[in-house]
């Protein structure tokens, strides 16, 4: 089997495009792609100052460049908590800023771009919105890192093609993040597949960082999903944490606990070794 | 087995909020949901006025109520035919209104709505944006029929859980459309998950129809799951039609021929015979 | 897409091979692949003569050809229920002479391929033992026809490729079942891919049967899908009955009751009819 | 989400049954699941003496320490190779015991046991066979160890049933391998799920290894997904090797040269000593 794919539906994001593949830099001393991995920590929503606050600053002690936090989330239900919204994109930021860290966060509308462009370093495109076309056309017309998750049931061409989407609308700085595919077996949220990593190396020049939460659902799996994803290749990783776990307003099965992250981070660091990688630089600010 | 559901994921689409069902009145005398079937064929692209007229002819014809027709297509890729727009939205209502059909017609961003509610009868939102919730709380917004497709990997009660979004947001007139789920077989597109009929019947007031042409992918499987899928239930069904299917801009493997349409309609006719059901009243402008 | 296949991987089961389209007669005066229908129908597990008697009596009297029932049984588990072995064969057989049908039962181990012959009309090969090559191999020496169950996991062209090693040794008389295959959606315990009937007909000249019990898993949705299937072509199908399915040793919860299959095979006349089939001939001892 | 299984499916293979973990000596010095890494590597098939020495003798030098190559072989099409059989089986031990070598090779009908039980270390249940109990209770009733294969549509929990049925039959020498599910994108032949590792380390006290050739089926993802996989915990790896993989009667394209395993091995070191495990102690003989 060769690595080829359908001829035409991606040019841009395509590795001959770019043989020494690219490398996304987002602002606040951090560039995804290079010999340093981006360890993105935070909880799935952001849901007060004193959670993200605390969040914030634990996770940059532990080793954490960029920090996670929904403002705007997209849940399966309209019953379910959907976020703070703009108060929660500011509390991110200030968050942030206090600890030296860059900021990942979703957009969910083409209307929003604007707001989370002003508070965000890196913009997430999340896995239901993959083929929202007029979203990746709407952050291809800014100039922000994007961070596009792969869609549940998305080829890895198909996937690439989307990542064009925003090359083409005049965006070169794309992030891509693999975070499970759906499959059978009920035992884990979805099947992470890992092979993807290597697949894009030779299809694509564009950086990838694994999501080991969303992937998994369950937090005891994502330490050791978190190593394989560097061992296989991944240039980062996007990893769940909230203070109190048990009482997150969402997703809080799937999120580490403070103490969980740093250990991570540690074991984290031996695996980057092994393969030629290091651990993110601490910020001054951490 | 029960027919359970994940508990208040949704209310309003719940068959226990309308134990007798529900059915869609979109305009042009057409129900969906009653005893007649909805019968909705044309092309995947407004291609142009020719096109679409000579379509709309035929199938209206052949006992076809509803003319559907792209005119902001959603594609894999960026270089592949994205429609013609405003243009092609005009087009398809001019040809649809000259043969006494309704519309159904995809809407893809959420800035667009207003402009589709002005040509169309049902509003369809495609598989890709099943969970896009900018654009269901839009057209929620309405009081337009949507017609919801599945996701390529969405399970029943998520696409229930965003049919709710739509109600929730205050819009009661939605109709559900099971277009195949991925598989791993290349042998058809995706896989038509017909169980999905009676499944829903159970689970949801909401009439649903079904896609055999996106479904399957290849034009000579449409004819035996269309029949299938009256079989098993279902209140219609969308297919594809072009005069040319070979010249087509997208999709033509897929697509009927007029005479192969006329034959399929007929055939529908008596296998709704033998479930109880009923063609559409051919309307006088046909 | 073309109807193509990996190229020599079946030559006997082609369509290619025979354009007209192949029967299988197993005796009792029934014909797979005929005008009339084939329907097989009996509890999962063989459990007692009496459950089997008045299973056979019932189902004959409401119009089946063949009587199911497993006397070895494949169980996930090897705690569970697994079968009376050549006791239930034998009760199988006897009730099913009396009441004029024809038996298909399951085989699992080659060594018992003598034992199921010198019962059974039609040698079922299960889903699981798909590609259990000594098994096809073992059951392709007879001259006894056999039911090849599609894989959970098995494309077309696999399935076909397994049909080809019972050809290949000796045995054309193959049926082949599609009994739905693993998909992500709890609702459902498998998904019924019934194009695969359409597909089957254009790739393979053997007969296809449906098992709307076993893919669904859900009495409720036995029905309607059983129609489906003959809608869509199926020359016959393959029922789960029991006399009182929920005091079954085995998938009660999937097993119709005898007046609900009464009531199916009166509709499946009808759609048989819409579509130029019949229902089997009643035979006299019924 | 907890680690449930369904009720009693398995008992003595349940975690429960041994909280501490069991580990599987093979014979030749070799245990599986203990601290050292099983690198187990050789030829899809054997093909002649000279293939399997020349395999044998370059990857004991390269550290492994069994000896993989099929002599009766599953596949797809009754027209492709099927292996060399008993013979090939002689040629298999020879080699592997000349170069100080534990042997693995497959069985698959439960009348080749005693055969295969004469010339190998650990007796393969292949993927396809993973549900074929009588073929389970046949390997069951030896004291060899066992690798059983996860099916390609197998939960982890229908896995560990598989299991249960070779523990209950009397035989307590179990190791699984996982070696990919079946899924939708074309990229890989299936998808890894590496998670699986983790999740069975709870579940189960049965080491686990991981095939990532199979589950690949693309030489150069091999290594990536080997180190990924020891970095999430796996006891071992099974990789395909041959002499000249071009020329290669099966699975060629994902079959590693002599150069890239040492390679692999060498890589696989790094990432062992990182999470705490080593490589094999090279034999003497090798």
């Amino acid at each position: 089997m060769e690595f080829s794919h359908r001829s035409g539906d991606y040019r841009l994001a395509h590795r001959q495009a770019r043989p020494e593949g690219s490398s996304v830099p987002i602002g606040h001393g951090v560039l995804i792609g290079g010999p340093a991995l981006a360890i993105c920590a935070g909880p799935c929503a952001v849901e007060s100052e004193e959670q993200i606050e605390a969040t914030a600053a634990s996770v940059a002690r532990s080793g954490a460049n960029i920090l996670r936090g929904g403002a705007f989330k997209p849940r399966t239900s309209p019953y379910a908590f959907q976020g703070l919204g703009l108060r929660g994109l500011e509390a991110l930021r200030a968050a942030a800023t206090r600890h030296g860290l860059a900021v990942v966060t979703e957009v969910l509308d083409p209307r929003d771009v604007d707001a989370v462009v002003a508070h965000a370093d890196l913009i997430q495109i999340g896995a239901r919105n993959m083929q929202n076309f007029a979203l990746l056309r709407e952050v291809g017309r800014t100039q922000k890192p994007v961070l596009l998750k792969r869609g549940l049931a998305a080829t890895i061409d198909e996937w690439l093609a989307a990542a064009e989407y925003i090359l083409v609308s005049g965006n070169e700085r794309v992030v891509l993040c693999e975070r499970g595919i759906r499959s059978f077996d009920p035992a884990t949220r979805n099947v992470l597949d890992l092979a993807a990593i290597p697949v894009l190396a030779a299809r694509t020049h564009l950086p990838v960082i694994v999501d080991p939460s969303h992937a998994t659902g369950v937090a005891s799996l994502v330490e050791p999903m978190a190593l394989a994803a560097i061992a296989a290749g991944a240039d980062g990783v996007l990893v769940e944490v909230h203070p109190t776990p048990e009482q997150a307003a969402s997703d809080g099965q799937q999120s580490l606990e403070f103490e969980a992250f740093a250990r991570l981070v540690e074991r984290l660091g031996r695996v980057a070794t092994a393969v030629g990688r290091t651990l993110p630089v601490k910020s001054a600010a951490a």
